[in-house]
């Protein structure tokens, strides 16, 4: 039986906060994008602790990403195909494309876990960049890329990220965990059991 | 002095957990629009208690609205006009416009506050539905909007809903609240302390 991990809103509360100060010191993002819906909550919380004095909020944009399962042609023993479907993508009548060009970009998700749609993500937003980069010719302006999840499970992957992204320290995850299920409290249909459990642990 | 309302993160779920189930009576949504970034949490939240058994989940668009205060030129006496900035949108390239007609829609926000950013966002979804709907000749197929707020403010309000929409009880604030600083978890530096407050109130 897969091990149960229970976390309550204020633990994801100071994992946000303690993550935020790494953030601003190492990364300093112009913009955010919060992977939906499990991103929209750290994201959100993110934010508060990415405000600096006499700045404005970062930005946010919220995408939409969901893994479906997909029987391949190659039966039952390649078993299950994982693909991603895109149900939101970044909102180009109301950002300007060009303003990604050159930016340091954080990405939010609340848990790593196949990493299929990470990969997904920074695939297709490094795509989206280099192709506008191209067209107005600045590609010599290095867009950053850089991921923020609460948990990775420390498992095999499935998905892959750019080499200079872990190079460079630019994956944080807050907490490293097992092959655990994340029971995150935004799920809960009984939220003090659910505190409880997570006390119990 | 404003008074100030702590609300922590264990009241916002039951907030959206109790407003789920109406929800579901009432209206039976199919599609979930999120007001960002306050928007972000509760919209995550019932989204699981809007699921029901062997459906899939709803999906959610997030859209961004931001109020921004700019002086008038009628000078001081008419003070600081409020205009709703959009930072994101609906993305159609990810969803079909035609598939909003005849759809019951829910916008999900933290706070009706002055309203302006609420009376901006059913109008400009209302105009962007009703002008596909006329374009594919469905004008027929009626599209329904519903509001859900955390806490609605009891005061004199800048925007305005369409009456339809409060006659047929499609505004749900989970609190009325009186005119007071609502304080949302997602903003405190101290959650522990932010919770003793609450708990003291």
């Amino acid at each position: 039986m897969v091990q149960r991990l229970y976390i309550t809103y204020n633990q994801v509360h100071k994992l946000c906060q303690e993550a935020g100060q790494k953030i601003l010191n190492d990364f300093k993002p112009h913009l955010m994008i919060a992977i939906g819906g499990g991103g929209y909550v750290p994201a959100r919380i993110l934010r508060s602790f990415l405000k600096t004095p006499g700045s404005p909020n970062i930005p946010i944009q919220a995408i939409g990403l969901s893994l479906y399962e997909k029987l391949t042609r190659d039966g039952p023993e390649e078993g299950l195909g994982q693909q991603v479907t895109r149900t939101q993508w970044l909102d180009f009548s109301s950002i300007n494309r060009t303003d990604l060009i050159g930016k340091n970009i954080l990405i939010v998700d609340e848990v790593d876990d196949t990493r299929t749609t990470l990969q997904y993500a920074v695939q297709e937003l490094e795509k989206d960049v280099s192709e506008v980069a191209k067209k107005a010719g600045r590609e010599n302006e290095k867009t950053n890329f850089f991921i923020f999840v609460l948990h990775n499970k420390d498992k095999p992957k499935r998905g892959f990220l750019p080499q200079e992204m872990l190079d460079k320290g630019r994956y944080l995850a807050a907490q490293t965990v097992g092959d655990v299920w994340c029971c995150y409290p935004w799920e809960a249909t009984d939220i003090d059991e659910h505190d409880r459990l997570a006390a119990e642990a």
